[in-house]
């Protein structure tokens, strides 16, 4: 047992005391795991787009000071009452949306969408006594989707976190707690294309290039990304990315160029920029008779996605998934063992690295779309 | 051979010269069919909601004057050049979507939508020769789906005829030319409830009666109508469905209700009213995670489907169907013969039946919301 274990741990915290307003490293108080939660070390972190978002709270609800981030790798460091799946020193990846093992979602082939723990970014509190885990001064600092990794320890319900084989580096499996596996399931589990079939992936940041790469695993012949930054495409070769569309190289809609360049449209889309005309454009470039969409982009909260009914009835299919339809518990262990075994290439994705005292530089990088994911060193 | 083979005929048909004017009995001429189009003697047709919209045309392209019914049984009088398929004496049904058996989507397992003989409501003439093969006085008289079943003949393209049972009464199993295939296939073929599972039926008619008869043989629990005429729901517990609702009854959307009435929202729900906000309803009432809607009424041409976005990353899957996604010509002869051995009774959606010198009553009947099919006896 830690010396730490029951104890408050004072440790390095960045956090975000305003929307749109740097980071700030504080020194933070962490209370101890109370029943079905977990303490853990982080060592490594990763920035998301949805981090950003909740961070400027243009689209979405602002909850500040908050403790952002949600993408990272770590160590248990103590475990609260109830928890037997975990011991300290376990490595383990949090994931914003759990897995209870209970409810129907759990239950379900179908669904990861846990009635308890599924992902809900206006909380800010612990769902045990509804109260914060992280405070200043004894002023409560909120958590962001059960995860909160911008800190150095943190403080998570068990069910949120996988556990993983101790031998895989965090600083490269970090990066499939969020983003790769959920662009990776979203072709894999819900897209689901048949060999030599064609893929468009709009977005061509790290969860549309990870979707890219499910396309290329899954055997599509033809993977078409889309993006209006124009910077990405050279990336993208490297991922499996056939073809190359930039909205803003035509007038008229970039639904009707695919269908054009495919003969009447692609046998499935998914959509990973959280903009509502991508998410529309996505749906409606699908082929009629066979073709799937699938949204995995965080919209606007208050987005309206618009079609005509005939795009439906023409034999089309919408869907929507979080976190790739992966199980964290269940499923995520086995995603990491595809990278230890080579099947998976993470080092890809990750092309920038910044320490801890530099956290903002993350999010200057995802602001002007330059690189994909830049992993935060805890320690540094 | 028979004696008018390459003959014009000369035959009854009930002309509608305006929108929303009774239909006027006329004389016609039917001229022979052409390259792979066969002629028919329609026995038996009865009418479905698709051709009041036509009729109508308040949400549809005006189209006039035109012969309408695509829900029929016939016997081939005669064939054009290249058809082998068919010949003179066949029992026949005409469906408004064919299947070449040729293009991708015929090829395709998963659609139905044939790119030669897809469902084409604004073309009033054959395929063949862009022409009319009915005219009074030598004046056209336009074409409905390529079928046109409100004529003692019609000419079908050979691609739109499913080849039957001569054993089947033609005025039973023509209603399995439209509406019953159409609502049956949307549960059996497209939405497909697992056993034990709960749907929504929006729409009591004779295709959401055919769609909740589908719950019924795939094992739901729990079948749900949803109507806003409250006399569908007597009749509609001859087909299985186990609970009522009448939106009229509720200050909230009923979406609400019928999550509050599951526990979260259906398992699946198959929409067949044709209006948006029912569409928008059955898309929202399924449960997050697995639900499943699928969507089956015609829509006015202008109408928009909208949600939230939300609403599809919660894992919620939305879909759209024609004629339930059988192929005509390859799936509807067992469809048929279903009835045959008594695995469906079709008899519980004639309600009514009229002479075809009065087809003017089968719209009242329909527009009054009285009974689900009034089967049109041409003979008579
Ligand atoms: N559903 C989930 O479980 C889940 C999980 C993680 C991330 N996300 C979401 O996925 C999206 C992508 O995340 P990321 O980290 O890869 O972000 P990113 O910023 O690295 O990549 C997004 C890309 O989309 C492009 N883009 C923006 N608008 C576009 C448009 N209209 N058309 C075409 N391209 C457009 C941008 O130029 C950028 O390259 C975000 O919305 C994020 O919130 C969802
Ligand atoms: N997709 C296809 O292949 C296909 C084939 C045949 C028919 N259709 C369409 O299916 C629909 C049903 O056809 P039908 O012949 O059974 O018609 P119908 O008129 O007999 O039945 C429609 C029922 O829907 C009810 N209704 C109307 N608005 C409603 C609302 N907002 N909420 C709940 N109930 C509502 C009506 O009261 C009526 O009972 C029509 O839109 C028709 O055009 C589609
Ligand atoms: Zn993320
Ligand atoms: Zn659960
Ligand atoms: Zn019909
Ligand atoms: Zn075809």
């Amino acid at each position: 047992m830690s010396t730490t274990t029951g104890q408050v741990i004072r440790c390095k915290a960045a956090v975000a005391w305003e929307a749109g307003k740097p980071l700030v490293i504080e020194q933070v108080e962490v209370a101890p795991p109370q029943k079905m939660e977990v303490r853990i070390k982080i060592l490594f972190t990763s920035l998301c787009h949805t981090d950003v978002y909740f961070w400027e709270a243009k689209g979405q609800n602002p909850v500040f000071p908050r403790i952002l981030g949600h993408e990272a790798g770590g160590v248990v460091e103590s475990v609260g009452e109830g928890v037997t799946d975990l011991q300290p020193g376990d490595h383990v990846l949090p994931v914003f949306t759990g897995e209870c093992k209970e409810c129907a979602h759990c239950k379900s082939e179908e669904s990861n969408m846990c009635d308890l723990l599924r992902i809900n970014t206006d909380r800010g509190v612990m769902l045990h006594d509804q109260k914060s885990r992280f405070s200043i001064n004894g002023k409560p600092i909120f958590h962001f989707v059960g995860t909160s990794t911008f800190s150095e320890y943190t403080v998570v319900h068990v069910g949120c976190l996988a556990k993983i084989n101790p031998l895989a580096p965090l600083d490269k499996v970090c990066v499939l707690s969020c983003g790769i596996s959920t662009g990776l399931g979203a072709t894999l589990n819900v897209a689901k294309p048949k060999k030599g079939s064609s893929v468009a992936v709009f977005g061509l940041g790290a969860v549309g290039l990870a979707a890219a790469e499910g396309a290329r695993i899954a055997g599509a012949s033809r993977i078409i990304g889309v993006d209006l930054n124009a910077n990405r495409f050279e990336l993208a070769k490297k991922f499996g990315v056939t073809e190359f569309v930039n909205p803003k190289d035509y007038k008229k809609p970039v639904q009707e160029v695919i269908a054009e360049m495919t003969n009447g449209g692609v046998d499935r889309s998914v959509e990973c920029t959280g903009h509502i005309d991508a998410m529309i454009s996505a749906f409606e470039c699908v082929h009629d008779g066979w073709g799937v969409a699938v949204l995995v982009g965080v919209p606007h909260k208050d987005a309206v996605f618009k079609t005509g009914p005939m795009n439906l009835l023409n034999e089309r299919t919408l869907k929507g998934t979080f976190f790739g339809n992966y199980k964290p518990r269940s499923d995520i262990p086995s995603v990491v063992e595809k990278y230890m075994n080579k099947e998976l290439e993470l080092e890809k994705f990750i092309t920038h690295e910044v320490p801890f005292s530099e956290i903002n530089k993350a999010f200057d990088l995802m602001l002007s779309g330059e690189g994909l994911r830049c992993i935060i060193r805890m320690d540094a």
